[in-house]
């Protein structure tokens, strides 16, 4: 089966229950698995973050919930259509193509975003397909370069002849083919300046990679890249990150998943996803003591916050870097690795921690 | 001359200058242009902002200007070595290189970034070198797609082979040659989101030309890109945003400068840009009128700034929009097309458009 057959099966298979409820006379209703925190564990086996079993129902003959079911049904045959003319709309479309008048009333069917993001997500967790199922584009990001051929959209791309640009990685990474693999394994950075100094370096080159960056947070759409190429590949997937409670948690998503999408861990996380960034001991190792930079308020309470999740609290080496971190008073990020000379993170630092495998996880 | 060549022999110049103070016992000193607004005038003749004559002197024996002189050297210096050994740093990462003791006191050349900006700015001016000449970088963000080939860094990259990414466009687009141009115009457009739709629908194929698309604001990399195809290659630059002052503001720098930038105009304006976004007409016309989101008083604050501004005050097409925006009383977005069809921004709003050079300059 496609994914646009899965889809379409999974979509017809909602409408079919509605259906039968309505022909036999029932109150038709939707089972809303719960999505706050109260209802996302952590599963230690898989090591990333779940969404439980507990569920709501949201009926059609119910004045406080009519107006979320219309909502999730318009969402629904919103869907179907993208689906079956093959087109993609992003959040911000989804809205505009909903807000507008239900027949006879002078009811809007969405008044704000909110409600339509909403909606989608509710979709989302009750058919159990994802957005990019659903043909509903998140945002575009970051940029790839590295020794790998794919194929999309029916032209073959060459990650590794793409001048000092690279390859704008699409929303939606479902249906990229991947036609020739050189690379070793992939690093992924959250800055775009980093990504350009190591591309100018030609590291891809050198080390027989990848590299891939964003801006901050990953997209969906690479982090659904990262898990086929670690998944499908078996390539290893190194995150490089500043020193800092923002930089560890790009980390722990990209790994372990987010609270928000904990129902889409299969399709996002990235157990193996390996942390190549900077460690407490590498500010001592790499005389980077000088380039700290003060903790504010906020930076220490995230730090208080990360060291208490689940998926960090029973790990010794994280704990430690907590712990460091916490008596460093201040972050240190990557590019101050410039101050050894402008090419140490190509030349020194990223070939000798990947060699001694001085990573955590 | 090469831009290398340039670079240094300006650097060289500079460097000389000093030299020759110092060697005849004079104080030496900067001269350095005034870049804050009493400075920055609007060319009607070249339709662009551009920077005054007013200059003030910065010396060396000046206990209030040494520091401030001692930073612009360490930069001057660091961009003769980023040339000679031909890479780049972002602005972060200069930082870094320029956040050192002086040797024998206990004083850092630069405490924090705004300093090593500012220097890297008053070199930009002083020696007439653009940031990019010196090797420092600006942000990366940005696709571009359609029927252009171009060669970076010895790739030749068909921009119209890229699936549904398209080429991620550098901070620096100054080196890129344009090998082939089968495209007969650009389109510029603030959203991403709006790139995927008009991507997915072919338009550059279908209309035979380019889409290009960053984030709000354009970076100086696609703003350069931009005006080089412009220039070079007489293509003319549609530019696509949506019906508000904060829309409107984007096409207002790309076609005459931004005032902290005046002294760039001539490497980053575009005079020729035409206005393709949102008009106040197009509301009543594509029937969007529903669609309105509410003006904050912020919007309406920058609505009247935007009036007042040399470059659009003897416009009467743009007090017309500003009229229009005013009475509607709040924005309307590129994305609300979307309630005339999927593809209704590619199939008619832009076809119809171009055809009927329905533009505002």
């Amino acid at each position: 089966m496609t994914i646009k057959q899965e889809s379409q099966k999974k979509l017809k298979e909602l409408g079919e229950k509605l259906l039968n409820e309505i022909k036999s006379g029932e109150n038709p209703y939707l089972d809303i698995p719960i999505r706050s925190l109260s209802n996302v564990n952590f599963n230690v086996e898989k090591q990333v973050l779940e969404i439980g079993d507990s569920s709501s129902k949201r009926f059609f003959f119910n004045i406080s919930h009519i107006r979320k079911f219309v909502q999730t049904m318009e969402v629904a045959a919103l869907a179907k259509e993208l689906i079956e003319v093959d087109k993609h709309l992003s959040l911000r479309q989804v809205f505009y193509a909903l807000r507008k008048t239900l027949p006879g009333t002078n009811i809007d069917v969405v008044d704000e975003q909110k409600e339509s993001n909403d909606a989608i997500e509710d979709l989302e967790v009750i058919a159990k397909l994802t957005r990019e199922q659903l043909h509903v584009n998140a945002s575009k990001n970051g940029a790839a370069a590295g020794k790998i051929i794919i194929e999309d959209k029916g032209d073959r791309i060459n990650w590794g002849k793409l001048g000092s640009g690279g390859w704008a990685i699409p929303s939606n990474t479902e249906n990229i083919k991947f036609k020739k693999i050189d690379a070793k394994f992939i690093i992924y950075m959250e800055k775009a300046a980093m990504w350009e100094r190591l591309n100018e370096d030609k590291v891809w080159d050198k080390m027989n990679c990848v590299i891939i960056a964003s801006q901050g947070q990953a997209t969906r759409g690479i982090r659904r890249l990262l898990q086929r190429l670690n998944q499908e590949h078996n390539l290893p997937i190194y995150v490089l990150t500043d020193f800092d409670p923002w930089g560890f948690y790009i980390y722990s998503v990209l790994k372990f998943g987010s609270i928000s999408l904990a129902h889409l861990s299969d399709k996002l996380a990235i157990p193996e996803a390996k942390f190549l960034g900077l460690t407490g001991e590498d500010i001592k190792k790499y005389k980077l003591e000088k380039q700290k930079i003060k903790f504010k308020k906020v930076d220490l309470k995230r730090l208080e916050q990360l060291k208490k999740y689940d998926w960090f609290e029973n790990k010794k080496e994280w704990q430690k870097q907590f712990k460091l971190m916490k008596e460093a008073k201040g972050k240190v990020e990557l590019d101050a690795l410039v101050t050894r000379g402008i090419s140490f993170v190509s030349e020194t630092y990223l070939p000798e921690k990947i060699k001694n495998k001085d990573w955590i996880e």
